[in-house]
């Protein structure tokens, strides 16, 4: 999986960083790319990616601000423009629903795929399938804003298929039924576990992906054991009380959030036009300080997870 | 005034050319910028420009298509964002209401200034003050749009100061009457009239701004001595039956129009992605072969009036 950031600004765009998207590759893992907001101009920000809108899946929308959500009608009628047939979900509070119809409908847009949109009210399950599931938590802005966690599932083990070669096994059925977990009887009366020849059980990952909010106790359930924290730092450390107000974060809320939730890493974004290149280095300095395994987001930066 | 094109493609942003979008800047004559049409990323155009949003009188929109209007509620915000407090109005096609006012209710957006939409449904005078008005008139797009015929009243000649001071009448009040057209006695029993001291009427300029729209006889109306047209071009002259079935122009047809109306200038925008920065050349040599004063416009090129 990887991330690339698409808008790393809060509020309003700057030169130097759009409003908030997220995408979320997942190419390898399932041939598709989810999206995390989707603020005005994504789809120009994507122009300069590795997205291509027809493989987008679903859309999570934290919550309703206009920096999250005004990008969504340009971008959901050019992914039709460029020919994606396939189903696509946008998951999001209430009023989403009502927002992205009336303004596909006014505006004549008739897509060419299936759009489904799915308004969420309460924490819990948002999506699940075999390899993956998300779950959310209402957070604390002033509304409804979302944090998600997406957990993979565990992936089976590797086949030892070195091991069994130099047992004179080729690759083929017997192999299958080895990955199974079954018991198989070679031609000279041995019997081979399944079990011995497959390797450890690798975890699946775990991301905590927040929409913007005040810091809150709560908030690590949501992050709890993360391989990687995407959290909101609008302000610096010392302007606590403005981000009280606001109903933001700082930098020092969001690394005493990763480490308390005792996550691998933290990715701090949602940065307020104030801070330019320069003053950026100071917040992710203040992160550091809490929290040593931080980055801080900039537009179009991608990262490995 | 000034024509500054913060968008010039047609359909979906490209790398080369943004969604339509087109600021009239009016700082001298009014101390405003009016816009005509504002697709998506209009606002991170205009941070590349000479526009304020705080500047910005009023929203002229051809019609409802997304690539003409899903900039609105982000730019309307920012303007909000950035302090402006002056009276917005926006003008449009039925259905701009309902887009702009549930795009800002449902993302909580609250504007800091008064906003003020005027849904137009038929042709005649939208705007008119004593120094400049604004009609328009239904084109043929498959859904309502506009162009608008922007006409600024004439303006007095100026006042023959030289002259005057010649005969020994220094600036003050004796100017201002004569300036309104009066005759006025000097002390030496001299009368003067006024209107000896005041030069040529200057003749208002006078827009065309076009929507997206098929070549109709009738367009001519809206241009007729025009001293600048600004008409889509979303094909080439050999794609007429193309530009037909999509309800678009070709290069051809502009410049006809702008041949049959008699303005002075062309200026052809509104350009299909399929056409680079070299075949773009082609398009306006087309144009020229029928109306020499044509010129193709490119994302915040700016063409003095």
């Amino acid at each position: 999986m990887e991330l690339i950031f698409l808008g790393t600004g809060a509020g309003v765009p700057s030169k130097g960083r759009n409003v908030t998207s997220l995408a979320l590759m997942m190419l390898n893992e399932r041939n598709a790319i989810w999206l995390f907001d989707c603020g005005e101009a994504t789809q120009h920000q994507i122009l300069y990616s590795q997205v291509k809108l027809s493989k987008v899946e679903k859309i999570f929308i934290t919550h309703m601000h206009g920096d999250h959500i005004f990008g969504l009608p340009g971008l959901l009628s050019s992914r039709s423009f460029q020919g994606g047939d396939s189903e696509l979900v946008v998951y999001g509070p209430e009023g989403i629903k009502s927002y992205i119809e009336t303004s596909l409908a006014l505006s004549g847009t008739h897509l060419s795929y299936p759009l489904r949109i799915e308004e969420i009210a309460l924490d819990g399950m948002v999506y699940q399938d075999e390899t993956i599931k998300v779950s959310c938590m209402e957070l604390d802005h002033g509304i409804s804003s979302f944090g998600f966690r997406i957990e993979e599932s565990d992936k089976q083990g590797a086949l030892d298929a070195e091991g069994l070669m130099q047992k004179g096994i080729k690759p083929g059925p017997l192999f299958k039924q080895l990955k199974d977990g079954e018991k198989v009887t070679l031609p000279n009366g041995e019997i081979l576990d399944g079990k011995d020849y497959i390797g450890p059980t690798q975890k699946g990952k775990v991301l905590a992906i927040f929409g913007d909010t005040r810091s809150f106790a709560r908030e690590e359930e949501l992050a709890r054991d993360a391989d990687l924290i995407v959290h909101e730092a609008t302000f610096e450390a010392e302007k606590g009380e403005m981000a009280r107000a606001y109903m933001h974060s700082t930098t020092k809320e969001a690394a005493t959030l990763a480490r308390n939730a005792e996550a691998k890493r933290l990715i701090i974004t949602h940065i307020s036009s104030r801070y330019d290149k320069e003053t950026s280095e100071q917040l992710v300095s203040e992160a550091r300080s809490i929290f040593p395994k931080t980055e801080i987001a900039s537009d179009l930066r991608t990262f490995e997870i």
